[in-house]
């Protein structure tokens, strides 16, 4: 009685491009379980978005049976990692707001003057919980002091839980709430940091951070309901992710598919400039550039709705391993990629796959970058080589081209590239593209600056996520400190 | 028909504190398997109890049914782990000799001239082993040569059996036994080293070593039932390094229990100095100095012994991460140590983890000192603060303190230190206190002293766990020599 | 109905050594599996066989059922791994021709310029295939791009398939196939190498590569049915090397059993001289030189055919950790080697096992080598002992023996070495033997040289397996280059 109906009409919907066999039986399925069905790509796709539609049919059951006695009761639904093996793109369709339960790993990898890297972590996750609908989301979790189960219990150092707690409401939550609000006495999580300890006392240094981020919350209670603008998207697509992961070409282990779209998502963001993050079914319109990393899995209309974005004057970056299956994860005939080879002016022959202490080296505007991890091997067929391989046998194929095609500007990247490339890269596409940048100054190390807006004003957050005193468009910021500015819109 | 009775029995002495449904089933029960119930730590730990107690039924009837025929009959069972399952301390009751099958991993690790390592790891499994009925125990499964199995299959060098051998009658075994007289021809053991190997022969290194091992145990067999006489104890507490394992705070992985109460062990025997490893339920009184590291699970009846102790004139030694959990493992209210701030003069707030590269440092009787992996947070309620730490942002709260209380001393120890210090503070308390040392001597590196005692005689041996010649106190030991002293006693 | 019958028949044929009771039932057999009967070797060797027998008897019935229709029509099986569960040996026996499916992990390992290991790991495969049935087999699946799965999806360089391809045919293939023809669209192999992509174009790097390899091997025909004369063999039997990954001595991972067999085979390798790889059953007569690396499982009439071997002329190398076991995995009484104490002049006493970084030293001919990873310590009982340790408490202890047995030479040889001594020793006994060599010269480094024989001719491929270029024997090899020179049999 649910939408699959009964196992002959699953079968229509799901396996019969593969298996001529009618099942007669559920027990005639093979989950991708480790004794089950792993080879067919296909299947497992089909399986992972099954288990995610019955979740998701089970949620919609819960908030049917909620609305039909409180219709104005606002209904959302916790997320949490990138990749948690449900579609949060449909998902979020039923809500009425998204939120997200966030828990870096603050003070525990490299740097120890820096936690730059999780907080880039912890913006891209907010992105992407504000574009899922668009507008401001929750902040459901958060801890103020340790998380249970990671590799090193860290106490959240002073000022960090503050600056933490900020970056959330620059990124758009209008709210910071907390997991948990006292501690357990038994179980799993009764470690787990907590507002109130198991000493039952106000009279702590955790205690008296969450006060101090209770008051800062009531002085920005103005920020609630402002939004924030865009004119970038990166693609980050729940299928495709998956898709990514059941292939067994490039590597065996580290395929790095998250870091790589994070790799984009980050030059954006040292770029001051405000950026969404969709799925490849939303509507590309309303950006000025949209960048879509390994888009490996391509629906059929993607590649339409590309070209059309395209043709109508946008800016398109596309990379290697990009538009290679459909949504069943067959591989698509001709050169990758699919149906795109006019638009980018690029068709692909094949993909090299670098050791971990290899690299290549090109040339992009008089500056030298290099290539890494992933270095593909296409041609031009109508678009400009901006820049080539300097080396290996493939010397002299492309790295960057640029293709005019219609009213839109197609670039094709053939490689992972270093960061700077993409730092450098996406300032030159922002300054000719004339879209608009949060602040118009240089990357400053470990200083984050985000935005909202309300209709007639803009707060900036200046985020300081170094143990170092720094300064950015005059603004003085100490080790995590942060500074919200208000700005007259034009 | 054992002791658990029915399943509403069972319930009632152990679930009834989570759930207050009644069960009616053993099916409704979940174990602890990787797809069972794992997050209710309380009930691991009823578990791993049943599972325990479970066995020790099974070996009581064995004991009965031998015991109906012949009760001079001395019953033992083999123990191997510090931590196998199996609540040692529990079982020893029922026995009337302990047995310990001790296989250290000889010339394996590390520096290649030195085996103190192994062999601290040796003498704290025979001193526990020892102290479960505080007398003379059976080293029951040796080697006389390679062990099955391990990492490297080294062979045991000359001297190096004859060493090990001494070192378990030195800690209190009457025996050394050999597991295995003979190889077998087939099967998982068959080249475990054995008196006998498949060559049927006598004249081989092996069965030399064991001849000369022989003769020498003839020559000490005087020393059957004299006994070790320690002043100081070590808590080591089955239930508790269970309750260890499961908790999620600290670290993932890593955790180090074990080698922390080794570490305090080592600083003992190290300053030449017996000393006992107890569980937490049994009697301080006989002791000068008795130390608790890590004793997270704490009995309430723990609790008021240790305040008793101390307030007849005992010296207590707690650390961090102590008095935290009940039997049941739920956490106790209030500041730990649980019940005793009053006692040791001291409220503990947080817990640090540190990550391997991290260390706090601090200075006790002008010396410099680091602190690592655990650092507590603490604030002294009436203690003296000996040392404090120098850096992060818990500089200057305590990392050891001393309390006066009634007639007796209670020290706080904050965070895991260098063994340096271990060696130093309690070489400073052995001092203090008057405690009885085998030798009043500065550590020799790789020489350990341990002594037997009978009415009137004490029984030296000195040890060199070195490849190199070493002097101590006038002795002088070949590499992997040994020496046995006889001393009247005062 | 097959040839194991019922269940007592089975159980006297194979268990009835271990256990007297005599089994009813199928059930009542426990399968080696994680949670079923692992301690007892010989049983988990025996089902291993088992389980080889079975899928042998499987392919004899797939064979039997064509063969009724045509019995012209050849019959071959694609083999794998050196190790992949079936006995070969067993299996070629009712093949036609041998084939063998060959993915090395080219550009991937070590030294971005040199090949030479893979090529080492390929050669063994295809002169093992060779060796099954002593006569040309085929490559029956081979990439001419990246191999799916592989940790590392690196493509092939420019003239590393067409180098690749010869090495094939220089050991003896009579083809150079494909897997696969074209790229699947769908499941686990969709992107493994193939000659024509999902691209559908013959204009690709990969098809024109396959093209010059495909006019080459025209150009080459002439090679197909020449042959290979080898008077050396090495042996490599899978029932030992089964037993030898049972056995719990050595070390518990890492025993590198392939790896040790594959130094002695490339220490030939690089003497310019053909090599066959037998099992322990095939015929030694027409061998001037046989080498038995690790051969531990020891069938009791291979002890006799070695001893017989000998005793007419042969010489024979055997080393450390042989003639331990018989075929049911019992490990026969006395001193290794089993019965040939006298042959080989040695009785071995002890084996021991070295850390990663250990080693010994011995001088062989006035030039010091080292000894590492497994070191027996035997005594010579008639042999001439060549060299011994110089370290370590068994200094003095042989470590390379000759004895003259009759009309021939037995050497023993007691640890493993560097691979200098093993091509300096094997280079000694080459020209003391009189054994025909491809190319009387020096190894020069990543230069392969193999030959196929017709009757009055001699084919000799010279292969530079390094980017480098190389001179050999005045023959002028460019990176990844080769050459095939015909010479005249005398």
């Amino acid at each position: 009685k649910n939408k699959y109906g009964s196992i002959n009409e699953l079968n229509k919907q799901y396996w019969s491009h593969f298996w001529s066999h009618t099942y007669q039986d559920w027990s005639e399925l093979e989950s991708p379980a480790p004794h089950g069905e792993t080879a067919v790509h296909g299947l497992r796709l089909d399986y992972q978005e099954f288990y995610s539609d019955l979740t998701i049919d089970l949620m919609k059951l819960e908030i049917d049976t909620v609305k039909k006695y409180n219709m104005e009761m606002p209904v959302t639904h916790n997320m949490f990692n990138e990749n948690c093996g449900y579609d949060y793109t449909k998902m979020s369709k039923l809500l009425d707001v998204t939120s997200w339960d966030c828990y870096p790993e603050w003070h525990c990898k490299g740097d120890k003057n820096s936690e730059w890297e999780q907080a880039v972590s912890a913006a891209f996750r907010y992105d992407l919980c504000r574009s899922l609908k668009n507008k401001p989301f929750l902040l459901m979790e958060s801890t103020p002091s340790t998380t249970n189960g990671q590799q090193i219990g860290k106490l959240k150092r002073p000022r960090m839980h503050m600056l933490a707690s900020m970056e959330a409401i620059a990124s758009g939550a209008d709210s910071v709430q907390y997991f948990q609000w006292r501690k357990s006495r038994g179980a799993y999580e009764k470690f787990h940091g907590a507002v109130i300890s198991h000493n039952g006392s106000g009279d702590t240094r955790v205690f008296r951070d969450v006060c101090d981020v209770g008051k800062k919350l009531g002085e920005l209670s103005f920020l609630k309901n402002t939004v924030t603008k865009s004119e970038v998207a990166v693609i980050y697509d729940w299928k495709n992710i998956c898709a990514l992961e059941e292939q067994k070409n490039l590597r065996r282990e580290g395929k790095e598919f998250v870091e790589i779209v994070k790799e984009h998502y980050e030059a954006i963001l040292k770029n001051y400039t405000s950026v969404d993050i969709i799925s490849q079914d939303m509507d590309y319109s309303g950006y000025k550039l949209v960048i879509a990393p390994m888009l490996y899995l391509f629906k059929e209309k993607t590649s339409e709705r590309i070209r059309d974005y395209i043709a109508k004057g946008g800016t398109f970056v596309i990379t290697y391993y990009s538009g290679l299956v459909n949504e069943n994860d067959l591989v698509y005939e001709g050169y990758s990629p699919y149906s795109l080879n006019d638009v980018f002016g690029v068709k692909v022959e094949e993909i090299d796959s670098l050791c971990d202490e290899e690299s290549n080296e090109f040339v992009y505007r008089g500056r030298k970058y290099y290539g890494y991890y992933y270095c593909e091997l296409a041609d031009a067929c109508g678009a400009n080589v901006l820049s080539e391989y300097n080396n290996d046998f493939y010397a002299g194929k492309p790295v960057l081209t640029k293709n005019k095609f219609e009213q839109g500007n197609a670039f094709y990247l053939a490689c992972r590239t270093d960061k700077e490339f993409l730092y450098d890269f996406y300032h030159d596409l922002i300054v000719e593209k004339g879209i608009n940048r949060i602040l118009d100054a240089e990357f400053v190390q470990d200083i984050m600056v985000k935005e909202r807006k309300s209709g007639e004003k803009s707060y900036r957050f200046y985020m300081n996520f170094s143990t170092r005193t720094k300064e950015i468009a005059g603004h003085h910021l100490n080790g995590y400190g942060f500074e919200v500015e208000e700005v007259e819109n034009n």
